[in-house]
């Protein structure tokens, strides 16, 4: 991606983790945005605003484009995506394995 | 949850930050296992692998049951919907007005 190094799952789950940098991808939802723009609703100096977006652009988790002077914000699919498909093998023991057992463990308390 | 306290996305996503504790995530996906059951594969201390699971505990990813004198862990629903609840509404920005935006910006791009 744009010749940065390969996000990885550890750094795009620990980007997750903070809920100031979760805030800002809730924001960038409703479309791009500059990091002033990003910093206002938020109520925070630039540089903190700017280390926060920094860490979720190593993750992968936001992409920005030049547009002129301005370097907007948006949310990046593959970041994303990445996370998904981990999550993606967690969802089918849910739906295979784990709901029969839920099953049992049902039918040997109501035997009790 | 049997009268623990509520996990947060904080705790969640912190505990998914480590690849250590994925693998743990990834061997329950294929059913229940024990802590020395866990602690086989990872070649692991005890000790080392029970912090590990206490984290996932915490985080509401695993839960575990009594059966005996052993206390299987299994991977924890809620936790897991919890999480995919807050990477829905990421999801539904790519569905709409980012994949919008996706062609705008192509077609800006072919008109240059």
């Amino acid at each position: 991606m744009d010749g940065t190094r390969r996000p990885t799952l550890d750094t795009a789950f620990t980007a997750l983790s903070d809920p100031t940098r979760r805030a800002i991808l809730a924001r960038l939802v409703i479309g791009e945005a500059t990091v002033l723009e990003l910093g206002k609703p938020f109520k925070m100096t630039q540089p903190a605003i700017s280390q926060h977006i920094k860490v979720l652009e190593r993750a992968g988790l936001i992409a920005r484009r030049v547009d002129g002077s301005r370097r907007p914000c948006r949310l990046s699919k593959p970041g994303f995506e990445a996370i998904d498909q981990w999550l993606a093998v967690m969802r089918k023991a849910f739906e295979t394995n784990y709901d029969r057992l839920d099953h049992v463990l049902a039918e040997m308390k109501s035997e009790k």
